[in-house]
C-alpha cells in the first residue's frame, strides 16, 4: 500500500505461474512445457539473428512472422496480430475488445489469468459454471454480454469442444467478440481459425510456448477479422512499438515453417498422453478426457494436495490448484516417455 | 471503427516510431540506435542461451538480470523492475503509478509516447512548455499533480538538467511520483539513481537499446524505492508473467556486466558527437547542446522537412517531426565517424 500507487493497483490479485525451479533436478510436469526441444530450424534462425544487427530495432510489425503464420493457415497478414507471448496478446484483447458496459463471460474453471486481466482493466465478469462432469456447455453463454472467452481445450481440464458448438455460439452472439484461446489446440482439438472468414466476431489466440517448444522465446498470436486485428494493433502501438525482438521474430517464423518437426512432436505427445491416461486409470485415478499436453486427474483417495507434496519431495513437479471444485485434482503435463514412466513408478509407490 | 472495439480504442492516437527500412542501404541516423555492435560477451551469452532450454519458460522474475543491474549501480534487487523494452516499463509506470485524479505533468516537447500512454490509460495530462531556448525549467512543475515525467537528457532536444534541479523538484512534490526517463543518460548526463535511496517518490527508467546496443533484444528497467517497484510488479504480474525471454535475460545481464566495452562505446559516441556539432555549426546549422547520442539541429534556412526529404533521397535517414515549435529542426542520430562524414559531405552539398 502506498499513496503513490494508482487506485487500481490496490485491487490487483496477480496471476501466480507454476514454479520455475532454477536447478533442473526435477522432472518438471507443472507448466505444460513441451519436453522436446524446439525445431532445429528455429534454433538455427535464432543463432543467425543473434549478431551485430541486434543493435537495431526489430520490424515493429513483425511481417516475417505474420507471413509464416498466414502461409501455414492460408489466411492474410491483415488477419494476424502477434505479441510477446499469448499472455500479452490476451491482455490487449481484454483491453481493446472486451472492455464494454456489459460483463464478459468465461468458465468458472478455466485459465486463471482471465479474472486477473478483468481486474487490471476494470471489466465486469460473470463466471459460467462448467457442468458437473467438467464439460463446457457453450449453450450456457447467453444473455447480454461484453464478450466471451474460453480455452479450447479448456485448462486445467484438458477437455475440448467441437466447432459446431462454437459456430452456434458465434451465431447466438453476433454483437460480442468471442475469443477462443487455443493454447493447447494442437494436441487434439480442432482449430476455429477456418471460421474466421465467416464470423467477424471470432478471435482465435494461439501460442508458440506449447506445441512449438518455445516457451522461453515469448511469442503468441491472434487470428481474426481485420477489424478486430486493427483494434489490437492500435492498443499495441499505444503500449510498445516493438514487443517482439529480432530473435523472437526469426525463431518463431522458422518454427512455423518447419511443419514436419511440428507434426512429429505433437504426435509423440499425443501418444505418450494416451499411454499415461491408461496407466493412471489402472492405478485408480479418475482422468478427464484430454485433448491437451496435460491430463487432469484425481488420485484414488482425492488427496491431491498430499500427492502433489509427496511427488515434489521425490523430485516430480505437478500443478495443484487449491480452488473449489478442483482441489481433489492434479494437472500433470505430458513429458517424455521416460519422464512419464518415472512419474508413474513413483505414483504407484505412494 | 467497429462495434466490437472497446470505447478507448476509438480515442487512441498510436505512437509512430521512426522508419525501419528492411533493406540496409541507408545510413540510418533516425532512431537513435548505437552504430556499434553489442558487447561480444552479450552476444556470447545469447548464443549460449539459444539451446534446447528454450522449450522452458524463463525466470518470471529475471533475477540474473536484476542482480547484474543491482551490482552495477550498488543497489538491491528490490529496487529494480525489468521489462520488454523501456516502452513497456513506461507503460506500466503510467498505469500503476501515474493514474490519479490530478493531471500528470510533462514537457510540451518531449518523448512523443507520453501523451499516447496518457490516452491509453485515460490519464489527464498537462504539458508544460520548455523555455524558448528549449531548456527544461523544472521550477515550472508545481501545483497539484498526479505525477511528473520527463526525459533526461530530453528528447528530441538532447538537452540535460542537473541533479540539483531534480532534487529540488523531488522536494517540492513529495506526494507525487517523479519519473526521470534516462534513455540517453549514458551519453553525457548524470543519472539520478543515487537519489533513489533518499527520495521514495523517485523512479528512474533506463534502456538497453541505446548505450548498450541492444535495441533488437527489447530490454528496459526502472529503479526506485521497493514500494514503487512493488506497484510495477503487481501490474506486470497482472499483464504477462514472463515479459523477458531466456535470451533477453542472459544477453542484457552480460551486457551490464561488461563495463569496459560499455565505457569504450559511449566514449566513442560522445567524441563523434562533439566533432559533428562543430562541423554542423560550421555549416551554419543551429545545434542545441546535446548530452545524448543524437543532436537536434536547425538547417541554416530552417527548411528541415526539405532537408530531411533530400537526405532520404541520397540515402541518409534522419528524423523530422512535423510539430509546432520544432518543425524547423532535424534529429540526427550519432553514427560512426564514417557515417557522420558521409552525412556531413551530403549536407554540405545540398
Amino acid at each position: 500500500m502506498s499513496q503513490y500507487w494508482s487506485k487500481l493497483v490496490h485491487d490487483l490479485d496477480p496471476y501466480v505461474p507454476g514454479e520455475q525451479p532454477k536447478d533442473q533436478r526435477y522432472i518438471k510436469l507443472n507448466t505444460n512445457e513441451c519436453p522436446y526441444p524446439p525445431s532445429p530450424q528455429a534454433l538455427a534462425a535464432i543463432h543467425a539473428a543473434a549478431d551485430e544487427t541486434l543493435r537495431l530495432y526489430p520490424d515493429p510489425n513483425a511481417d516475417e512472422l505474420k507471413d509464416a503464420i498466414a502461409d501455414y493457415y492460408g489466411i492474410a497478414r491483415a488477419n494476424i496480430f502477434v505479441g510477446n507471448g499469448s499472455d500479452e496478446v490476451l491482455a490487449h484483447i481484454f483491453h481493446g475488445l472486451l472492455k464494454h458496459d456489459a460483463p464478459i463471460l468465461y468458465p468458472d474453471i478455466s485459465y486463471s489469468f482471465y479474472p486477473v486481466y478483468a481486474t487490471l482493466y476494470q471489466i465486469a465478469a460473470r463466471q459460467i459454471p462448467l457442468r458437473d462432469d467438467f464439460s463446457l456447455n457453450l449453450a450456457d453463454y447467453s444473455g447480454e454480454n461484453g464478450g466471451i472467452i474460453f480455452p479450447n481445450p479448456n485448462a486445467p481440464t484438458g477437455m475440448a469442444v467441437g466447432l459446431d458448438a462454437i459456430e452456434q455460439l458465434l451465431q447466438a452472439n453476433p454483437n460480442s467478440v468471442v475469443v477462443v484461446d487455443e493454447a493447447y489446440v494442437d494436441f487434439g482439438a480442432e482449430t476455429a481459425i477456418p471460421l474466421v472468414a465467416k464470423y467477424p466476431n471470432l478471435l482465435v489466440a494461439q501460442t508458440f510456448s506449447k506445441s512449438r517448444s518455445l516457451a522461453g522465446l515469448r511469442v503468441g498470436f491472434a487470428v481474426g477479422h481485420p477489424h478486430l486485428i486493427e483494434a489490437l494493433e492500435r492498443v499495441k502501438n499505444s503500449f510498445n512499438s516493438y514487443p517482439l525482438g529480432r530473435m523472437a521474430i526469426a525463431g518463431a517464423a522458422a518454427a512455423m515453417r518447419d511443419r514436419e518437426y511440428f507434426e512429429a512432436t505433437r504426435q509423440k505427445i499425443i501418444r505418450t498422453r494416451e499411454a499415461t491416461v491408461q496407466k493412471l486409470s489402472a492405478l485408480g485415478f479418475t482422468v478427464l478426457s484430454s485433448a491437451a499436453n496435460f491430463v487432469f486427474a484425481r488420485p484414488p483417495e482425492g488427496n491431491a494436495e498430499a500427492v502433489y507434496l509427496e511427488l515434489k519431495k521425490r523430485g516430480v513437479l505437478v500443478r495443484y490448484f487449491n480452488k473449489p471444485r478442483i482441489n481433489e485434482y492434479l494437472r500433470i503435463t505430458i513429458g517424455t516417455d521416460y519422464e512419464m514412466a518415472e512419474f508413474l513408478r513413483i505414483v504407484a509407490d505412494l
